[in-house]
């Protein structure tokens, strides 16, 4: 790595690392929790097209992206999923494409009375900021736009097409990624700094979710022998599942990259609501669940599989039996992707050109690891053929309360991906 | 029981039946859900005005009850209950005094798919109205108007004061009746008609209800391991809960007259909501708990317990011991009652006048029995010396769905009521 050009990005990112933190404050302030992005998404379009850039703001098509693989069912009307996209076009086109990809929903903040201070009111303490978003990963989104910031500070700018993406729907379908590739963005690699702690993720787990609905017949508490509880009809269900979370993580059910992990593979009961009256038996109960699967399982059997145990569990109970739970699909049908397995020589060459970008800044090897999440990579990766890289700044307690973001490893991020960028994209005068 | 009088009644009860469906359907037409029982008020107070009752239309003072024994707590602001009561001021005062009682509130119909008709579009079928509140007790309300109506249509008044009371909250606190308590209303004896079926309640429950808040630290179910689960955590509190239901059931802490049920006491987890986002860890859950006492058990000793049984269990949960559950207590804290062991001559006379009207009616004995559930009778029975008659038309699936109640079975306790008015009150010439 060019020791000079090393130097010049970094001091550019430093002496815009105030504007970058206020940056990320007024972003993380926008509560884009899934259908309430719209004012997020005004803002991030408004800094892009402030810098120039061609700036594409769009409404999720539905019709156009029904049918293609990666497709998550979608929960509702997409009217409020709008996706914003800005391009630099290089004068040469000499060197090799970037998609800069971040997601601007967040999950929801849960009861505020747990968080220290108000989730969408981001505050600094101890080099962290703290708020809903401010790591997962809103942070990645200021990295991506202030490394492109410094390269055009130092005069220079990418030798290919970049492209900057900030979508919708990460945290529930993807279908935001999705229909960027549907709109036809494509490029040679894709980076997204995801919030995992300045490590390469080599492989990310698939992900389902499904809603588990349970209905029967209430009645007054006072015969509750002749009604079925909804609510603890669903207990045996829940244990099912978990057996099967245990059958899946065995061992000999592991690809390589999870080879070490006891538990990659989480059950999460999510969400549950039931009954409507403390004195009536309750008729109804609803479970979301989201359960994970390794890169390689399909879909498609897992799904069978999760219906089979749900059914199994339903038939020993003489309640259930006569009212067999409905499953319904309501978002992630997500499979997993390992960069790991991506042989190209493409991929070799982006993960090379992190790798010597990280060493730059850090001057430490890049860290690689697994994650137990999904993320849109998946969309670039098994439906673009594009290698995708997932590296972004250490947070924690990421869809938790008091989630916060290291602002000196954002700073190390922001850097090595400017970095990246240079030594990806190639140079050229702006 | 003189057989003109019974004729002449039973014929007054005859003719006025048409208008009595009529007026029962267009009371289970007005959604008298908790907070919404104004407009059937509404209808209650002009029904009894237009017959020339005096009508006391007021709103519930919770500071006026607040400390008076069998007040449960209030969940709401009480701005929308509203009690009806409507005064027969007897001329000679000779007889005994009645209040005739009856609540207009329903419980929530619960999903309106699982319905035949619509729960609030009451209709007519094989001899039975079909509707939520049909039942519970909205004939009881009818009943009671209809049976003065006879009295009236045969140039008859009672020779006693009667006082018809329409109240609210007795599906969650029973606070109506007890502000009617509270205003001074009293009488001889009490009849409430709710729908046992033409038996009379020899002893209801009490009823306890209280909210079990479990809250924890939320995650990405990617670290689940890290994140205590909120819904599943409530799950070995549900156990526990039911392994106290068992022991109170037990034979040996059984009164006389539920000495031959098995499992008299049901604990009702009658609603449950938790969690935000399908891949967050849940933070939170709640869990809205109904449980039975005995006539005789304490309602401060049984709170007691079920407060250890709660945090026993919780202390043996790693997560939970680290944030122990909130117990709130938000409606019934209700005390059982027995007419049983009531041994006074006020009651054996009402019971006796009661006997002779279901006799003279259905020919037969008056069957009597122990209920499950709680009604507002323990209030006048415990709080104010007054024996207090259940005794109501066949209901079936009350807060169940296709609630309906048998109209042939509302024909003769209309009838019975108004032989029991007149054996009780006396009568006089209006």
């Amino acid at each position: 790595m060019d020791q000079r050009l090393t130097a010049r990005l970094a001091d550019a990112v430093d002496a815009a690392f105030d504007d970058q933190t206020a940056f990320l404050a007024a972003l993380t302030a926008h509560p884009s929790t899934r259908g309430n992005e719209q004012g997020a998404q005004t803002f991030m379009a408004e800094a892009l097209a402030e810098r120039g850039y061609t700036v594409d703001r769009w409404q999720i098509d539905v019709a156009a992206i029904r049918g293609l693989p990666g497709l998550s069912p979608v929960p509702e009307p997409y009217e409020d999923a709008v996706n914003v996209v800005a391009s630099h076009h290089s004068r040469t086109g000499k060197g090799r494409s970037l998609i800069l990809n971040g997601h601007v929903d967040v999950v929801p903040e849960g009861p505020k009375d747990m968080w220290t201070s108000a989730p969408f009111a981001p505050r600094i303490e101890d080099g962290w900021m703290w708020g809903r978003g401010a790591g997962d990963m809103k942070a990645g989104l200021s990295s991506n736009l202030f490394a492109l910031d410094a390269l055009r500070a130092c005069g220079l700018a990418p030798a290919a097409d970049v492209t900057f993406q900030s979508v919708v729907e990460e945290e529930c379908t993807g279908n935001g990624a999705l229909a960027c590739l549907q709109r036809g963005y494509t490029a040679d690699a894709v980076l997204i700094p995801e919030p995992f702690a300045e490590t390469l993720v080599t492989a990310q787990l698939g992900v389902i979710w499904f809603q588990v609905r349970l209905k029967g017949r209430p009645t007054h508490v006072a015969y509750a022998g002749t009604g079925a509880n909804a609510i603890e009809a669903a207990i045996p269900l829940i244990q099912a599942l978990h057996e099967m979370e245990a059958r899946w993580n065995a061992p000999a059910n592991r690809p390589a990259d999870y080879a070490h992990m006891d538990h990659a593979l989480n059950l999460n009961i999510g969400r549950i609501a039931g009954g409507d009256w403390t004195s009536s038996v309750p008729a109804w109960c609803v479970l979301d669940v989201r359960m994970a699967i390794f890169p390689g399982q399909g879909i498609e059997a897992a799904k069978a599989e999760i219906e089979e145990v749900i059914r199994d569990a339903a038939r020993q109970d003489p309640f259930l039996r006569g009212a067999m739970p409905d499953i319904v699909y309501h978002g992630f049908h997500a499979e997993g992707y390992a960069l790991s397995l991506d042989g190209s020589g493409t991929a070799a060459a982006a993960i090379g050109a992190l790798k010597a970008a990280h060493g730059a800044v850090t001057g430490a090897e890049l860290p690689r690891a697994p994650i137990t999440a999904t993320t849109d990579a998946r969309f670039f990766g098994l439906h673009a053929g594009t290698p995708t890289l997932v590296y972004g700044p250490r947070a924690e307690a990421i869809h938790g309360f008091d989630e916060r973001v290291d602002l000196e490893s954002l700073r190390r991020v922001t850097k090595a991906t400017a970095l990246f960028i240079a030594g990806w994209c190639g140079l050229e005068d702006p």
